[in-house]
């Protein structure tokens, strides 16, 4: 399989119009947007993506569009723990993006080395999909020790990136990097993108409103190490703290690229929070502060 | 809408070959044994019905497997949080059962009332079927206040029955069945069966493998009340209390059913944990115990 | 160290008077009965003892007025979950129950095998007592895999017992038995206890109002074994089954021992929920159902 | 009782010596470095503070060591969350501290409002002690809806401030400053500090190892708003963010006020984890980077 290339893999939103059907629309022009910016890949239909608050029609409209939008690489992401699920939905992945998929993000389903080789393997084995495998708790309910996904690890087949979401996250890159040959990234919107980079990360993958500053860090330490990346980063980081708050993240992340034009509209499902009123003037605050950073 | 009937809904599990392939032999076998047994109606695709671990084609011929085996009446369970995928299973599940669709089992899916109540709606109006809400966080998890339940509830059309599994449940079976002119059901394996039935629950809509305890208990209850249903659940506790244990309950409740040769092999599907050894002498010992109770 | 003997240690409720005061007269009426009924020890200071809720003060009191009532041995039970104030805890239970006392117990605090074998060898080597380590995830926060478990107590000296009362607690009672040689004993109020014997358990350690249940299945399964305590604890099941549940279980665990007239009123401390009153005409009908079972 | 003051209180590290054992000097040069800093107040025996990990010995030689070194007005934290050991706390703190005391750090103690309104009235009537009401559910394991915590404040007297640590932070800053004539502190390292301050916070509470970074922010918010506090803050955000991980946050903290020579040593107690041996390069990127921005 090949693996993910380095850089930043941009984490699609799934916009909605104000009757929280999707806007395929934006959708188109948000991607396009990506790809202008110079990421590496997309990855669809995952956690922040609300792909499970999508029925399987929905799934595969985001996912087409995507492929039709762009020439980028895409990962697509599973949103079930068992495998006869995750088969279908790789399955269908596939089928519609063909070639262009790079894998499918698949979560740590058990704390048992075994339990979880076997889910993976069988992923595979039943797909031929490469897989992105996310560790990511907070969206799973399953917590993983380290010792245990690396003995995990080392007995499956197939696997083209880990994508490291479980504190502390540097740590688990570096550990990661250092034992398997594969690309392992950070995601929580950027917010710990430096240490990652520093511990051995192959980039970014999450869905942070501003990849501009994610993609200026990754170029950043590559040409001038921790510290010009420190540097790069800074000026983003009160904005990515901001949305990376539980609970209202999606939310803040929408409003701001509903501000930047690259979606219509900030509307998420149910029963994600809305925006809480009182925010709104600070996002704006925000969201002008950054006017400085970016270009549009 | 109909409510649902009171009595004992038998939970469905879904049976599987030891290679892990649904095994509609057995699931035929099975709820056949329920019809016999003399159960309301049948819930399938709940979450002790692994429905979660199948993908959507297993889910059709499961459902249509029950819908042809036996005469009974229906409830559906929906495996995801959001309404759009909830409408896709509710479709489904109309398509399938057709009339004999009793209505879909849909978790509570937000602690704030008018998420939930905006929720429930929209998937009954979307799609005519009539509700039952689980309140189960163990499985969902979301918590939800009694207080928030009602005012929830009290603005949604088309619940048919409620199913009360957070604790205390038999105080939530109390003030639901106070409140509103709908049936509420126990869950838990009929662990709190008598102390619900006290509180004005329906019934028991649960797995328990020896559902002849249930139906012995509700029976008791309506000619006897409190003591005579005592009397009647206590020799099957032991096993019920067995069959509670987080994590295992189901792979013990299964071997259960095979050891009934209800269904062929006690497999389940991971990530689902399976029985530890050291426990198998101990369950054959409950088995054993079980034959005086019932006639197999 | 001397390990705890087996049979019954009956974890003893902290009576309050109705003005949240502690009641030390019903204290001592209580652990008096305890005594009567033949159990093998007390466990005082316990989570179910509501230490957390008591002031130092009150802690010594109620130590020293089991110590003075009655001629058991005693484990006392540490609140916290670090070094140095759980020797804290160790020391004051040594100096106020001298001989008497069989046991500290311990809380596992860390999932990592060499963190909590640390802290059991200190709290030992410091205070020279012996150790019940109590494996109790919903009071600690802290789950631990069996197999770490293993690793740790392997390293820790000064063990008199374990209390298993995380799932599944047979599985854990037989491996726990298997390599150890010290006595394990079940809690959770005696819900899997026939479970738990024929595990190889010691016997129980939990505050169960009816004790004579405990005290009969543990005879019965000594003489009988699965069958007779099968027979003797299903008649108590269905009350244990009630007190068992989360939250309100300790609220009606005192409304029992009240109504025994075994302590003079029901009052817990907040911030344990009190009982629903939905739930006061069923909790009678539980206790008019023991009378025939038990001589009050 | 005097409200608390607007401005930087920090919270105060224990340090240890290598054996564990408390660094009394090391604490007296820290808190007089605070001092030298500028800082309003100190809280002492916070979640930070370890205060969990000490027994009351220790506690109090921390308390009266601060007390003894600086002028400073300071909070100090209560460990436990029932009334009877809390009030205990606060008598200790009021002893050691005297008229140096600015309030008791209680923690919410139950979702109920009537249950915690009636702990916090309980606490300050017996001892007349200022409350600083503290929402961590992270530590606590207590989650409050924001509704719910309004109506418990609204009946509770002797608050002095609120610590607002549920997400998401700045929202519930913005609503309980707008209810309630009572000043709100951000805490959580500094991370959403610009939001809070914007949202009507009086300042920060907490123990990031650069308080040099949240005083200048709250400087610069005075007089130039957001921007300025956004600029003020985002050279500190890399480092806030790496000492925010959960788990290791606290041994990354003591690390950095160890490289500082403000403590003699890093150790933590367990069972906080230790800082991995992996991010140990990172961190002194981090502390190199800082040179640039502090003196000393």
């Amino acid at each position: 399989m090949t693996k993910l290339p380095a850089g930043v893999w941009g984490v699609v939103a799934t916009p909605f119009h104000d009757d929280l059907e999707v806007d395929l629309d934006s959708l188109a022009t948000l991607v396009r947007r990506y790809e202008e910016l110079g990421v590496t890949g997309l990855t669809v239909l995952g956690v922040f993506g609300e792909a499970a608050r999508l029925d399987g029609a929905e799934r595969t409209r985001v996912l087409s569009t995507v492929i039709d939008a762009v020439d980028l690489p895409v990962v697509v992401g599973a949103t079930t723990l068992a495998t006869a699920p995750v088969i279908e939905e790789a399955e269908l992945a596939r089928r519609v993006a063909g070639s262009r998929l790079a894998g499918v993000m698949v979560q740590i389903n058990s704390p048992t080395p075994a339990v979880l080789a076997a889910h993976l393997n069988a992923v595979h084995r039943a797909t031929g999909v490469g897989l992105v495998v996310q560790d990511y708790p907070v969206a799973s309910g399953v917590s993983m020790p380290l010792p245990a996904q690396i003995e995990a690890l080392a007995d499956v087949e197939g696997v083209v990136a880990v994508k490291a979401e479980a504190a502390p996250t540097a740590a688990r890159v570096a550990a990661l990097s250092d034992r398997f040959d594969v690309p392992v990234f950070g995601g929580l919107g950027g917010i710990g993108l430096i240490d990652e980079l520093q511990a051995g990360a192959a980039g970014a993958m999450t869905g942070f409103s501003y990849p501009e500053g994610l993609l200026a860090t990754i170029h950043a330490h590559r040409t001038g190490g921790f510290a010009a990346a420190r540097e790069a980063l800074a000026p983003y980081l009160p904005l990515i703290a901001f949305e990376q708050q539980p609970g209202i993240g999606l939310a803040i992340r929408k409003a701001c690229l509903a501000h930047r034009k690259l979606i219509a509209g900030p509307a998420v499902r149910p029963p994600a929070p809305a925006l809480p009123a009182s925010l709104i003037p600070n996002l704006y605050e925000h969201l002008a502060a950054m006017e400085g950073l970016v270009t549009r």
